[in-house]
């Protein structure tokens, strides 16, 4: 017998499958645009970046698995600054908001409970629940209604005697919405209902558009014990390789229960959080320029996706990300031919077809998500690729 | 309903148990000299701490899933250096061994197969397999015998139909036997026979004393396929806050299937890599003076303990822990006695109760763990607060 035929197969996340194509397209010479990934191209704050350079340690030494006490506390003031009165033994500072959503599933869930999510979302979720023994339960939003929150019935209609948590990620990656303090309140009238926790990823909190101020779920008080909040520096600051994330919550036990989990792993990277915590020091216009450039590029993205013929989209009210329909049947195909049959000018783009940000099986089949983290210059030739490449696409495929 | 009622139970860690008492002591006053853990007082290589003073962008971004190249590629010349041929492609970087062991896990077994493994065991362990829903199953490995491999016998005897793999720590935490080349051909030809895979912790690598040279479980490439070795830099380079670990095989499928794990949490600590790969780079007298350094707290501590009327133990061959018999019947008992009823000179020391190493109840009821990771002037005054200590202990307990 073949050892290996023993190994538990995991699914592969699905932005990671036409990797192998982006390698051979720039083996090729072709530049690729990625509009598939969220790396942003802005700056750490200075401040992160003098705390690495002055690190003041001779030796890198465990700390506490809870997080470092001035890092929490720094949290705290932060916190208080968007409105939200929160206790640093509320705080858990873990790696990576990867690592809060992991163990928000183990804390909550024994193997084989439920977790209802709105699809599409962010394809990690899944690879965290199938590393917890976690079944999500997919309820839809749909485009055509702004990706909103799905109508309170259809998410009742998932509930079974398994379900322990709602997982909501606002402002929204893949689609960019925002949920209204309107939805937050629907659906914890759920939890309360069904007695259900609600886990919500606000790792975007900074990045809503049009004036709009985020309301987050850690301001619903009354709530408290229900509530799990996953926050992270990476995307806020530019640090996403810093991995240094938090779980929130007031509900002690959640606290007590993760500690145990964190425990385990022994701390979050200390260089890392003491690079966090110099973050939190970047002045107020660090967070407004970020802020303004990434409102910038989705207005310039929104408008250049529309004037392509057959293509659809929904102006996003936050975060970096947009779903968007193209006029293909299949956008998997559409994409692998955009890297591998294709160039304009010596450039590409690379897309993240949507569908593996479905749980059900044949939804967003003609859509893709779109992160929009280059500048505009490099927005606006990854656009005009995109409409070239629809172009050829359609004469390829008549 | 209470909400919390419905939360996921973890055991707590054993050797955090007593941390409460000895916040208590130092809020007393007393000093409390640290027994009980593994943070090593040496410094980090500087080459490292110069490495993270001159990290050299302006955006700590996402690496790779697997880990950075360059380090990987580092990790290949180390491996060389210790007479172990291996590829880059067999190696990912984790975020500390601890991610190394539970990703071992998570993707070695389906929820409820089982692993071996020899008691006492560094009590993570434990937690990993929590959270992989994965079950432990001890073979007692005894005092008398220099916590050498149980029998043959004794093994197969706890082998079934769901067990996956067998999983040992050498030079181990908490006994610091290091498993001879015999030891590893036994295991290594039950593996065979029962189709198992064989796990092998090998972060003290570097810490083996009286001449003896560590024998890697990479080297026997005939057994390639069942083999799966967990590294990290945290002890050997005194960095175990950087959290870089990794895990290594040469069975193809299990590198392919625990990237998709990686790819989910995304990417191990950037800055930290940065650092761990100009560790690599240190000085072979770096690593000879800690090796020697820790040599010399060994023979330090083993004949201060034995000095002591009724403290037997074992002088270990590998790591910097060892395992003490106590003149008493509840370790645990005792050490709390030592944080919150004792201190001689307004000094005390902090043990670990070797109990919770153990899977079988009972076991280890009167023996502690002792990390050496203090200079030997510490190690002599805690070796006295002991001595008194236990004779406190006995005039309390007639």
């Amino acid at each position: 017998m073949e050892i290996s035929a023993r190994i538990r197969g995991f699914q592969a996340s699905p932005i990671r499958r036409l990797s192998p194509y982006a390698i051979a397209a720039k083996e090729r010479g072709v530049k690729v645009y990625h509009l598939n990934i969220g790396q942003p191209d802005i700056k750490t704050p200075q401040e992160a970046i003098d705390a690495v350079h002055s690190y003041p340690y001779g030796i890198i030494s465990y700390g506490e698995s809870d997080g470092d006490m001035p890092l929490r506390k720094g949290l705290v003031e932060y916190y208080k600054g968007i409105g939200v009165d929160i206790d640093a033994q509320d705080i858990l500072i873990t790696t990576g908001g990867s690592e809060a959503l992991l163990f928000a599933f183990m804390t909550l869930c024994d193997p084989g409970d439920e977790v209802i999510v709105p699809e599409p979302y962010y394809t990690n979720v899944h690879s965290f629940a199938g590393m917890a023994n976690v079944k999500i339960v997919p309820v839809t939003s749909v485009f055509d209604n702004g990706f909103a929150l799905p109508p309170l019935d259809v998410i009742e209609s998932k509930i079974t005697k398994k379900t322990m948590a709602v997982l909501l990620c606002s402002p929204n990656n893949p689609t960019g919405h925002v949920y209204t303090p309107q939805e937050f309140e629907t659906v914890l009238r759920i939890c309360v209902k069904h007695d259900l926790f609600l886990i919500v990823d606000e790792v975007y909190r900074e990045f809503c558009y049009d004036g709009e101020v985020f309301t987050s779920i850690l301001k619903y008080k009354d709530y408290a014990d229900r509530v799990i909040c996953v926050d992270s520096f990476s995307k806020r600051f530019s640090m996403c390789g810093a991995r240094v994330g938090a779980l929130v919550s007031r509900n002690r036990n959640v606290i007590t229960e993760t500690l145990k989990l964190s425990q385990a792993r022994l701390c979050p990277p200390s260089v890392e959080q003491y690079a966090a915590l110099a973050a939190l020091s970047a002045p107020h216009e660090y967070m407004a320029q970020v802020h303004d450039e990434y409102e910038n590029r989705r207005d310039f993205i929104v408008d250049a996706l529309r004037r392509i013929p057959g293509v659809k989209c929904i102006k996003p009210k936050g975060a970096f990300y947009l779903i968007a329909e193209l006029p293909v049947e299949d956008a998997e195909d559409f994409a692998i031919f955009m890297l591998r049959d294709f160039s304009y000018n010596g450039e590409t783009v690379m897309l993240a077809p949507a569908e593996g940000f479905y749980e059900t099986d044949g939804l967003g089949r003609n859509q893709v998500r779109i992160a929009y983290v280059l500048n505009t210059q490099d927005l606006e030739k990854a656009c005009k690729c995109l409409e070239k490449g629809l172009e050829a696409y359609k004469e390829n495929h008549r």
